[in-house]
């Protein structure tokens, strides 16, 4: 068996699960976000009292935080209500930051574990050997009164990632990169296992991006073997006993891919689909009118670090833009301590709330029509930061930084 | 005459002006914020072309910075293609903050000069002894294309505030408390002299405070006579020579009022009404939702020291709620070079971006229904921070501060 299919299996009370199997698990965690108050209504209307367990359920308000709007502040406080009616043990409030941020920092996220959300992005959770998927409002409910949900045991892929990229190219990069090649529609309701040489040496930050984005390739969940680094990320946060989860040697993928990233440059999802990627080489020069950098993909220490290097001493050209939305809390308070949101002030760059902020195009920097953005987040669908008439380039945080510097898209490697 | 009227008549060009004259006055510097895209209509309308003087006029993006929606994201689009067509000097875009605190930083306001702004709070600029007052989008397409525009000479008033009040009471106490005596109406298109040792002593932050909400009583303008604090302040920021007014030994005031605020504690607007300011040692317990510490008229450095001086090592309780947003990208700096704001994000308080923020209930903290705020913004009405069925109750900082901490309407003095 897979270490997924072990996850599902242990959680089920079974000693073996197959491929296409539906199995009946219980859930380690369950979080909602403040776009499903949904949530609430549908556990009340299935005769829900209380949750399962306090301790396993957690809102975490973070694509309206700060509220924008009296509809988002009555959801939050409608969230609030609950939360205290069930005296959950964790509550994320506006001053948290991004779901898949706050909830590995506060240790609710470990190896071997079933974590649900209300988010497609949970598949980010692959990178602590977690199982991770996102959920609706109707199934969300189901886990608040039972603490279970059935899954369909996935057929797993192998995407295998070699080599070590050069300087100016990042984790972004290289699911960018993948996902060119595997498409938006090439791994629906698949679980990705990522491995490799680079996976097996890769920090927390870019093995979260990596598993981030597989949903992007439609994927049910995405995992990564726990390497060293992982080990020692959650051995100072994890808030229960865990089990690492190892797949068998005999163990067959249904589908292997294979990547060798020694080459890599750095990459760009060039508009309006997440797999329409390029080497930024060959796009033609295109002017921006703002920068991103934030989100559950590219709102991290690692994130801001690169682009405080790159605008370090530098002043953004006038009518030019740069918006940088830390993760969460705890990464503004390191990007703090080392100096790189005030470098980025200094350069130009306007800071907002520990969130989701503009990827979703819900506010802290909407675009307009006709304007162009590049962005460390993860859609460039239209509309998806605002206007439909705006167009979105996904790429690095490096490239973002090194764009708006230059007030065109531009390859980082020229800045380093 | 008064220095007022000496500013008017030097910018009318005549030796002298009385009282209820009409005068046609040039326009030192005209400021549009991003709520009066109208502005640039009604220039063109008008058969406006260029701007009078590139370096008069400004643009500042803070009701709406960064863009909550894809309306104000556009507002500020078609913004900054006017002030690029018209090449102006000086364009504050998402990155800078109040237009209020902007303008004194940036050196545009110093002492003698008249401001116009689409914004009524431009009274504030008294603090520099300038002649300030906010105007509508037509009054400004008005000045936009001739440089000048025409001014009533108001009757001046005299607010005469005597003695150092005790430690826990701020300017924002002392002039919500003459708020509650002269009213809402008090002063409608008068202007406002604040004279007396108080205010000789003043900060420049104080300052700004009080003439901020001289507007609170219908003021067309509020004036402070600079001291030393004020002329160090533009010494070293004013873009041009200036000349400091002085009043005339035998001017008379239409009305005096005299305040003695030795003795003052603090001070609390409670809904619905600016003026409805009560002792808070006589508000019975209110439970407060969300504080907020902002704005032109509460977010200056002085501001958020108090704020983290009274919340250094302390959490708020759950689910109650601090804003904080700087109210400039240079007041941010100040305040992370001294640790406020790491204080106040670990004390549990969400960071925003500089800007106006929740004050008008455009974004980054908006309240629900049933919900209770207390602020050092500047303003109560029903459904000025979001809903109308809301709560507000306007404060010190350190008002503000001490009641989230508590989770109810505290006096600070019991924790400085």
């Amino acid at each position: 068996m897979h270490a997924i299919e072990k996850i599902l299996a242990k959680a089920a009370g079974k000693d073996r699960v197959t491929t296409g199997e539906i199995v009946n698990a219980k859930v380690d965690f369950a979080e909602i976000n403040d776009l499903y108050l949904q949530t609430i209504y549908s556990f009340r209307e299935m005769g829900g009292k209380k949750v399962w367990d306090q301790d396993r359920v957690a809102f975490v308000f973070d694509h309206y935080a700060p509220a924008p709007t009296i509809k988002s502040a009555q959801i939050h406080k409608e969230m609030r209500a609950f939360a205290q009616e069930n005296n959950l043990t964790y509550h994320f409030d506006i001053n948290c930051g991004v779901c898949h941020q706050v909830m590995p920092e506060r240790g609710v996220i470990y190896p071997g574990m079933i974590i649900v959300a209300t988010d497609s992005h949970t598949t980010t959770h692959g990178a602590f050997g977690a199982f991770g998927t996102g959920v609706g409002a109707t199934d969300m409910a189901t886990v608040l009164i039972s603490g279970e949900l059935w899954f369909r045991v996935p057929e797993i892929i192998e995407v295998r990632i070699e080599g070590v990229p050069p300087k100016g190219v990042y984790p972004k990069d290289v699911i960018l990169h993948i996902l060119g090649q595997i498409k938006a529609d090439g791994a629906v309701y698949k679980a990705i296992d990522f491995t490799g040489s680079y996976v097996e040496q890769l920090d927390v930050a870019g093995r979260m991006v990596i598993c981030n984005m597989a949903v992007e390739m439609g994927a049910k969940t995405a995992y990564m073997q726990p390497n060293q680094k992982v080990l020692d990320y959650v051995a100072k946060r994890a808030v229960r006993p865990f089990e690492v989860q190892y797949s068998d040697a005999d163990f067959v993928y249904t589908e292997s891919y294979v990547f060798d990233v020694s080459n890599l440059t750095p990459q760009v999802a060039v508009p309006h689909s997440v797999d329409n990627v390029r080497p930024l080489e060959s796009v033609e020069k295109v002017r921006i009118n703002q920068g991103f950098i934030g989100s559950c993909t590219g709102g991290r220490e690692e994130d801001i670090a690169v682009a405080a290097q790159i605008l370090k001493g530098k002043k953004l050209p006038p009518y030019v833009r740069l918006v940088v939305i830390p993760a969460s809390a705890e990464v503004m308070q390191a990007c703090l301590e080392k100096g790189y949101i005030q470098t980025l002030i200094e350069a130009g760059a306007t800071l907002s709330s520990p969130g989701c902020g503009p990827c979703l195009g819900a506010h802290e920097g909407v675009l307009a029509p006709g304007e162009v953005c590049v962005t460390a987040s993860n859609r460039n669908f239209p509309g998806r930061m605002g206007s439909t008439e705006a167009e979105i380039y996904l790429a690095s945080p490096a490239t973002v930084a090194a764009s708006v510097l230059n007030g065109y898209l531009t390859d980082p490697r020229t800045l380093l």
